[in-house]
């Protein structure tokens, strides 16, 4: 079947790929480049670079190419009149939004909307979701202090044009160690995982948590992985009651992504919610790369069965568009313009977006996600038999294809799997996660098992 | 002509845009909307709402339709392959570039770069330009103070993931009093403009300058104008001296527009050129709206002959995507993935600007709104002799079609103008800005003066 046939006949990057990086270095940033890719020639789960190598990909734009390369359905919705009206007419959604702004939003991106939550927020990107998030939680915590329905003073409309108390008060949003939220000077302020990120860049002073470093395999460590996730819940309510300002919200990912594929317990996030409801304080959950089904969940917080459901939960990538969901009122701020910006986010990527909810509806992607993933998991863990040291601390077990391990050396391993025809990333510090899309197969899992072994013989 | 025919037969909002704002309000903040729009019947100058109201637009979408609604050049971009997939296969622009990423740049965006400068950034909007902008700046003030090529110091890289010095260090960016530069963390911080836009939310303690506060007319102000001047600028040069830590750039719209439409004289600016020279800081102009032309020239800073190019120049709304311009190759960070995220802006987006350049340049639009606007502003001017209360303070003389006035009850006198066919915005406390597209015309004219000249009466 040529739909699982990868092959790379070249260094890489192959001859091609380097002279076209180099070119676009002389006016743009070129040096993160991986490839120079062939998108007319990539089909599915495959990726085409212009030296004609066909990678299976399992990276997939860092996590977000949802349901495959040229993919009929996205591209109808592509060539669709209400596509070209929303790339040619682009509005600004608040004031001038098109007639079929409501039903693009209810038929499609509320019908993927988390239990619970029946209001959406649209936006560009998922630094962008996570800040739009924090300053709905700021408002509203201002908003129960000052009381319903009490105007603003004077002294905090000036103060505020000064970037000073009481108008720009000193409110903090909680995050842990090793989490990723974006790259603005907000969402920055809540990341956590590298310095290369963060370094030489203002921050705000808020607070930092410790998310729980489990043991592996599980089932070998119960109790002491049970006793770091009750230290590290004591720790989040111990900050929100000593933090030098009041934490207005904390920030969560399902999966600590970027940080290193950490994973938590369901009662950890059980636990999480309930300190924070018993504080008043918002519990934000981040499924900017968790959501969408990737987790085997349409939401990486539907494994969770949480009593309430999370206050925000933000949303991007595979989305391929972004925003946040959230159903609390309150958290529509008292006046109108106080959220708002030109654009709210890209009507074209949000239909878009409404494509890829449909395939995955309709293609029981998300099943599918779970299945498949159940099958890559059980073949990983003969294989961490057989190489215990390159294969360390699996995880991701029945968390759809988010499945990630430690090895000894991650660059050089990406390396030899890119020549072996596999596309793939890596988090943390050795960390190799895999990120295929939601239409990776049965039959997609034995060449990455290969490769693998390939990889790991030579 | 059916072209110069607005023609609004119920109030404003109609019926019909009130039942469909009130249903879309049930899943999306619909406070903010003047009316829902039917793009399909608008066309060129002309925005049609869905109770068929037809409004000559001359608010464009906040400043940010360039050459007209179903553009035909654009219409044929939207639905090009190229377009359909960069739809469709959304690249880790930074990561796995398409092969075409290159020419989209350099023969489309890179045409329109300010002179001097040579190397472009892409992003989502204006706010994340001014953002990157901000990083880029630090970024650079602390590689000179680390020295080329000395490495990070494991204090540097542990602190900053505490948002702690010397990683996150103390540093600061300038902006004016009245000055809108965006609604993220850090571009909110430089944001002076309204409370609504600040209220709640935490800010980063740094400095705000005046802004000259201009008599009109100019040149019975003259001197006046020049101390008020040269008083803002002395401001500025002790402020980079006496803040309570480095000033690492200055922001400065080429005219302030949310918060007022305010000028300032080429002497101010290219004093402020030369200041921020002398203490090595850098000049950051956001042309979000200024730029793309609706200046009469194609940046709004291309009026101020400067000897030098400011340092970054950020871009959006008529651009239609987002970005900033550089040229100094220390504004590329010392290490890749510093400056980095997972999209990148959106090659969908740049793709269009590329139409919207193509249009700009063959059609001589930036010539044309010259031309149009000093028209327009000659017709504001007799207009203001008869109505010197409802028009003061005219400005934007020689600024193509960017002209304000102040009158004393903006609401109101908006009502009206929907009421008689001109969709019109306003901004600062009682100023009537004029953003009309690219494409409004002589024949343009007449209809929105006679619409005033009726509004006036009433």
């Amino acid at each position: 079947m040529t739909d699982t046939i990868n092959i790379v006949t070249t260094e890489v990057p192959g001859p091609k790929s380097k002279v076209a990086a180099q070119q676009l270095d002389s006016i743009f940033d070129a040096r993160a480049v991986h490839f120079v890719a062939d998108y007319a020639k990539s089909s599915g789960n495959y990726i085409v670079d212009v030296d004609g190598n066909k990678y299976l990909d399992v990276y997939a734009q860092i996590a977000s190419i949802p349901v495959g390369y040229n993919n009929k359905t996205l591209m109808e919705a592509a060539r669709s009149p209400e596509m070209i009206s929303a790339l040619v007419n682009r509005p600004a959604i608040g004031n001038f939004p098109a007639e079929n702004w409501m039903s693009i939003l209810r038929d499609n991106l509320m019908r993927a909307a988390p239990k619970g939550l029946d209001q959406i927020f649209t936006a560009h990107s998922g630094s962008e979701a996570n800040e739009l998030a924090y300053k709905a939680a700021f408002m509203v915590h201002q908003r129960r202090l000052r009381g319903e329905g009490v105007e603003w003073t004077e002294e905090e409309i000036s103060s505020c044009l000064n970037n000073a108390k009481p108008g720009s008060p000193d409110l903090a949003i909680m995050s842990f160690n090793n989490s990723f939220h974006g790259r603005g000077f907000g969402s920055l302020s809540t990341t956590r995982s590298k310095a290369v990120h963060k370094l030489d860049i203002p921050a705000f002073n808020w607070p930092k948590a410790t998310f729980p470093a489990l043991k592996y395999p599980l089932e070998k460590h119960a109790a002491e992985n049970a006793a770091e996730e009750k230290r590290c819940l004591e720790e989040v309510e111990s900050l929100i009651k000593t933090w030098h300002s009041p934490v207005a919200a904390v920030i969560v990912e399902p999966i600590q992504s970027e940080g290193g594929d950490n994973h938590a317990s369901v009662a950890f996030f059980q636990g999480l919610r309930a300190i924070t409801k018993k504080h008043n304080v918002l519990l934000i959950v981040d499924e900017v790369q968790t959501g969408f089904g990737a987790t085997g969940k349409f939401w990486g917080h539907d494994h969770w069965d949480l009593s309430s459901p999370p206050d925000i939960v933000t949303f991007s990538k595979k989305a391929q568009t972004a925003g946040y969901f959230f159903s609390d009122s309150m958290l529509r701020p008292d006046k109108p313009y106080r959220q708002f910006n030109t654009w709210m986010g890209d009507a074209a990527r949000v239909i878009l977006s409404s494509a890829v909810i449909g395939e995955i509806f309709e293609k029981k992607l998300v099943e599918q996600t779970a299945r498949v993933g159940a099958v890559l998991y059980a073949e990983l863990e003969k294989l961490a038999s057989r190489y215990p040291q390159l294969i360390q601390n699996l995880r991701g077990k029945g968390q759809g294809t988010y499945i990630a391990f430690d090895t000894v050396s991650a660059a050089p391993l990406l390396k030899k799997m890119k020549h072996l025809g596999i596309n793939i990333g890596s988090c943390g510090k050795e960390t190799i996660r895999l990120r295929p899309m939601l239409i990776f197969e049965e039959k997609h899992v034995a060449p990455l098992i290969e490769a693998f072994e390939k990889a790991f013989e030579q």
